[in-house]
Formats: C-alpha cells, sequence, structure tokens
C-alpha cells in the first residue's frame, strides 16, 4: 500500500501556525508544529490543545509538536512558516543547518522585515538553502478557519511544485487554494495593506463616515499598488485574494489587529501601550516605516503611508492626518501603468 | 463685475439629485432641480425641504425647482443627471428638444437599461444631441454628504471642458473631485459592482463569516474586471473610486440599497416583496441579467453574477448558491490581461 500523506513542518505555533497544521492533519497528512516554547509543545502532545493561540480548539492527535526545530524539518517534503517577521530570520537561520534544497517551502508571514525592509522570500534565500520557495496570503482570519468556516487563499511560487505541494497539504472543500506567481506582489499586498488596516481602524474610530473611510482606503491601495508596479509586481495582484480580498477583511473586520490598533491610537493611546494590550505583532507598526523608505527608494508618492508612519512613530494627530489626507491635491483617479504592468515589469526585487 | 456662478441643471430630485443640487448652491452656483413632481418642487421652492428625499435636511434657498424640464435646462452650462435606470431613457426624451449640443452633462446613475444592457451614455447619445459628457460615482452615501461627511468621487470623461465643470460645480474640501477619462469602466464598475453587493447582502445575512464575504466579493471583482476588459474598460479603473471605493461602502455599509435588498433576499424573502420594501431602486436587481447577457456576448465566465441572477430571478436558494460559489475549481488568483489592458484596448463601446 503507498502512503500518500505528506510530512509537513509546520514553523510557528501562533494562530495561524496551529490554523495550519490542523488543516494539513484534516488532510490526512503528517504535520509536525514546531514551537521553542517547550510548554507548549507539550501542551500540544499530551491535551491536543494550544489555549494561547487557538483558544477552545481540539487539535487533531496526529498533530506532533516539537521544539527542536532540525527534528521538526527532518524528511518534510513542504515546510510552512507562520512565524511574525520580527523572529523571522532567527527562525531561518535556526533552521538553516537541517534544511535540504530539495525540500519546498511556503511562508504566510504579512510583513517586511524592519530596518531592513526585506520580504520573507528575500530572507529566505538570504539565511537558507531553500529555493523552491511560495508565499501564501489572502483573507483569512485565523478563528475563522478554525471554526471550519470556508475560505480561499492564494499561494504564489514560480514554481508548480510548490503550489501543487501547498494545495496537497492544505486545500479542502472548505479552505480553497488559488494559484499565481507573483511572489513579489503577494508579499508586498500581504505586508503594506496592514499600513491601510490602520488607517482604516483610525477613520473608524474617528468616525469620518464610510464614504470618508473607503476615499481613504481606495487612496492607501492605490499607493500600494503604485509601489508594487515601481517594485516589479503585477498590478492585477491587487485584484486577487491577497489584494482586494484581504483587505475586505482587515479593513472592516474587529478581528483584524492592524485595524484594532488604529483604532487605539485614534482613542489616544500611546503605541507602546496599544501594542502592548494588543498582545501580538501587528506588522503594520513597522511596515508603515519599510513602506516610507520604499516609497524613498523607488521615488514613489505615498502621502497616505507617510501619514500613518507620522502618527505612530512621529506623534501627528490621526485627526490631523485624516484631514491633511482629505485635502491633498485632488488628480487622476486611478493609478496608470505602462503596458509592461501587465505582463511584469523588470524587477529589481524578483523571486 | 463679473457673475462667476454657474447655471447647472440637476435632473431628478432623489436623494443623488437632491444632494448635487445642494453642492452646486453650496458653492455659490446657480443650481435648478427637475422633477415631474409638482408638489415636491412647490416643496422644494417654499419650504427649502425635500422630505422625500432628504429628511431633515434644510435645502439652499437658491434651489429653484422646476416640474419643466426645457425651462429647467435652458441657459444651463451644465446639466447633472441623477435618474434611476429604469426612467433615463423617458427623461432623455422628455430633455432632448430642450438641450443643446454646446451643453455639458455628466451623469451619475450607477445601472445598465434592462432588456438592451445600454450604458446611460450610450442612452444620452441615442436620445440627444448631447456629446460633451462625463460621469461620475464613487463611495458616494448621500445621506452622508447631506451631513457635511467628506468624501471622493470621480468623473470621467472623454472632455476636459466637462470635468472641469464638474469640478466647479461640485467640488469642495468636503467633496474631492478625481478626474479620469475611461467613462466605459466607471460606468461598469459602478453599474456591476450593485450586484457584488447583493452577493455580499446574502453572505452577511447567512453568516458565512468575514473570510467567505471577503472571497466572494473578490470573485466577483475579478469576474467584473475581466467582462469591463473584454467590453474595452481599463482594468486599473477597479483601482479607484468607482470601483475599489464604491465596492467598500456597497458591500459593507447597511445604507447601501443592494447590500440590503441581499439580505432580505436571504432572509427568505420574495424578489418583489424586498424591492418594494426597499421603496428604492435597487439597480443590482436587473443589472444582474444584463451582466448575464453580456457575460455570454463577450465570452466571458461571470459564475458570481450567474448565481446571484439565479438567486434573484429563478428561485435558487441563496444558500446553494454561496455553496455553488465556494466549491468552484480554483484556479489561478488575479486576472490577467495582455499589455494592451493597461492602456485601453479596442473598444467596441467606448464613447
Amino acid at each position: 500500500m503507498m502512503d500518500n500523506r505528506q510530512h509537513v513542518a509546520v514553523l510557528g505555533a501562533g494562530n495561524w501556525g496551529t490554523t495550519l497544521a490542523q488543516l494539513v492533519a484534516s488532510n490526512g497528512h503528517r504535520a509536525t508544529l514546531w514551537t521553542s516554547d517547550e510548554g507548549q509543545c507539550e501542551e500540544v502532545n499530551q491535551q491536543h490543545t494550544n489555549a494561547r493561540a487557538a483558544p477552545g480548539l481540539v487539535l487533531a492527535s496526529s498533530i506532533r509538536a516539537s521544539s527542536d526545530v532540525s527534528e521538526a524539518i527532518a524528511g518534510s517534503e513542504l515546510i510552512l512558516v507562520a512565524i511574525p517577521s520580527p523572529g523571522f530570520r532567527d527562525v531561518c537561520r535556526l533552521a538553516a543547518a537541517g534544511l535540504q534544497p530539495e525540500q519546498l517551502l511556503i511562508h504566510g508571514t504579512k510583513g517586511l522585515e524592519a530596518g531592513t525592509h526585506r520580504r520573507m522570500s528575500e530572507i529566505l534565500l538570504e539565511e537558507t538553502c531553500i529555493r523552491q520557495l511560495g508565499v501564501l496570503a489572502g483573507p483569512n482570519i485565523a478563528a475563522e478557519i478554525m471554526r471550519g468556516k470556508p475560505a480561499g487563499t492564494v499561494i504564489a511560487s514560480r514554481f508548480p511544485r510548490v503550489t501543487e505541494a501547498g494545495r496537497r497539504a492544505l486545500a479542502s472543500a472548505r479552505f480553497r487554494i488559488f494559484t499565481g506567481n507573483d511572489v513579489l506582489g503577494v508579499e508586498l499586498c500581504g505586508a503594506l495593506k496592514n499600513v491601510v488596516a490602520i488607517a482604516a481602524g483610525i477613520a473608524d474610530e474617528l468616525s469620518v463616515g464610510d464614504n470618508a473611510k473607503a476615499f481613504l482606503v481606495t487612496r492607501g491601495m492605490s499607493e500600494l499598488m503604485r509601489l508594487s508596479f515601481a517594485m516589479g509586481a503585477d498590478p492585477m495582484t491587487l485584484a486577487g485574494l491577497a489584494g482586494i480580498g484581504d483587505l475586505m477583511v482587515t479593513c472592516g473586520s474587529p478581528l483584524s489587529r492592524n485595524h484594532r490598533l488604529g483604532v487605539a491610537i485614534a482613542r489616544g493611546e500611546t503605541l507602546a501601550r496599544a501594542v502592548a494590550s494588543l498582545g501580538m505583532v501587528a506588522e503594520g507598526v513597522h511596515t508603515s516605516l519599510s513602506a516610507r523608505s520604499l516609497a524613498r527608494e523607488y521615488d514613489v508618492d505615498m502621502p497616505m503611508f507617510e501619514r500613518v508612519a507620522r502618527v505612530l512613530h512621529e506623534g501627528l494627530e490621526p485627526l490631523r492626518a485624516l484631514e491633511e489626507l482629505m485635502h491633498l491635491p485632488a488628480g487622476r483617479d486611478a493609478p496608470r501603468f505602462g503596458a509592461a504592468g501587465a505582463t511584469g515589469a523588470p524587477s529589481r526585487h524578483g523571486t
């Protein structure tokens, strides 16, 4: 009898990593969940719960947790990485010695590295021997997926083997997987839209109205699209699940952490306190600074991202920021791209 | 002393027409509001209210109402039309004799003509001598604008005179006007997104979750984009205020009539009763049929629009429709367009 089961390692036992492991196990594959927290490993292995990341959820008993990353990845055909950007490089370094070049890897981190503005795929290329990699992103609130609610996502990779392995591991009637090859575009959408979500949270808390909120979000997405295009991404990626789709949940759902951070800031909380009371990483906080640097590097005008960076890091009053944004010169509506836009511009950052 | 005031006629005294007249008057221009309802005219002229369309709002006393369309448009440099699609052609015919070819016209109707699937600009070209025309659309909930809340909109026209006149008449610190020239794209976004909004209302009422709702809306917008592109529009228009922007308010706001219609249908109301209890035109109801016809004519696969048409007009169970949509084959994520996509494909329907 052939064993059709895939061996899949999931690095990171936060709510997204735990959800991915659960999806893998539900499909009958072997899921090994890595976390450096030995107590958490013990809880997963003995009680089949992960109370901190997935309160109330009973995990598949086949999920095995390990605090030894080399052990977790040994023999895995596919590695899924769900580590927030601040710890991403360290985990790559930790895992590097155990990784084999034939292993396939998909990350699901929607952030850029603070300071370097590196995308997660770039960090993987810098720190590991992995080349066949991809990224997963979309409107995927973990709490809903854990409760069995339906969702769709996109896996982008230049390697069909990667998207195919991801589909085999994760796809089901309730978790639909679409594919693409614009790794750069999906990573930028996933990371940068968190900054737009913070702006949306601020707009909601200040009760500017649905019209003005939609105006601000559109403005932000247009800036995101311009930067992505300047960096070599396909602007059409924004029309997909990682773009419009993720935007819908991130800007509107009270479950979105970046949106909640925006609400807290608009209420007058300090950034430190807002971050602390969130208890999770809100990637948009440092991504706003990365966006500012990238906007300068690629010479793209990004007034909305700039205002969010100033509100979060330089004490600009949220109300003042929104007013400034509402009163910017009104020019052309939709972004325009050359013919290269639809087919992929020359990339400095392509994966 | 030069009189800088524009003479602007506004055809239609529903909530959008009344709002436009108020914006024109607030900018110090002369606004004449046409409605066939003489009682409504009297109310506007004598009490400066329009209780049915704008409850609680005190209109600018300079707004003059007339039930004689020729009188209303005589001497107007700019004509704004805010008539729902079912009455649009009749009003064009009524106004035709009084219109002059040098007059500029902007319509703000987000619908297609039932049966013919004509856009409003096509009807204007068929029925009147007006050639210098444009379209206005965006995330513009009238009730918010009437209360002085900020908003942004787009006016698209091939004629800079038209966008300029529209800006002069309507733009203010609280009502920002962006411009474009993709009349076709803005009209299609404005009309077709109402069908997506009905689907969003159904999804909300059936509590499919934020992930699945975002998935469905993304699917719908991708279909909308494919059809628009096949018809000759610029896919980037979807990234602007008439696309993503309008989508944000239409799919999320309880004030959106198409979203409310979707909610009512998902509750099990008949279409007739849902339409009646709305008391206003929900353009998406017949636009779903137009979309189906256009999808066939242009050979575009539009499963989400098809399902909404079947739910509304052929008794398909809303829950069944959503399940079918969640289980369609999962293929490529974002729509792809040839290089022509970014610069405008050959148009059969261009204005």
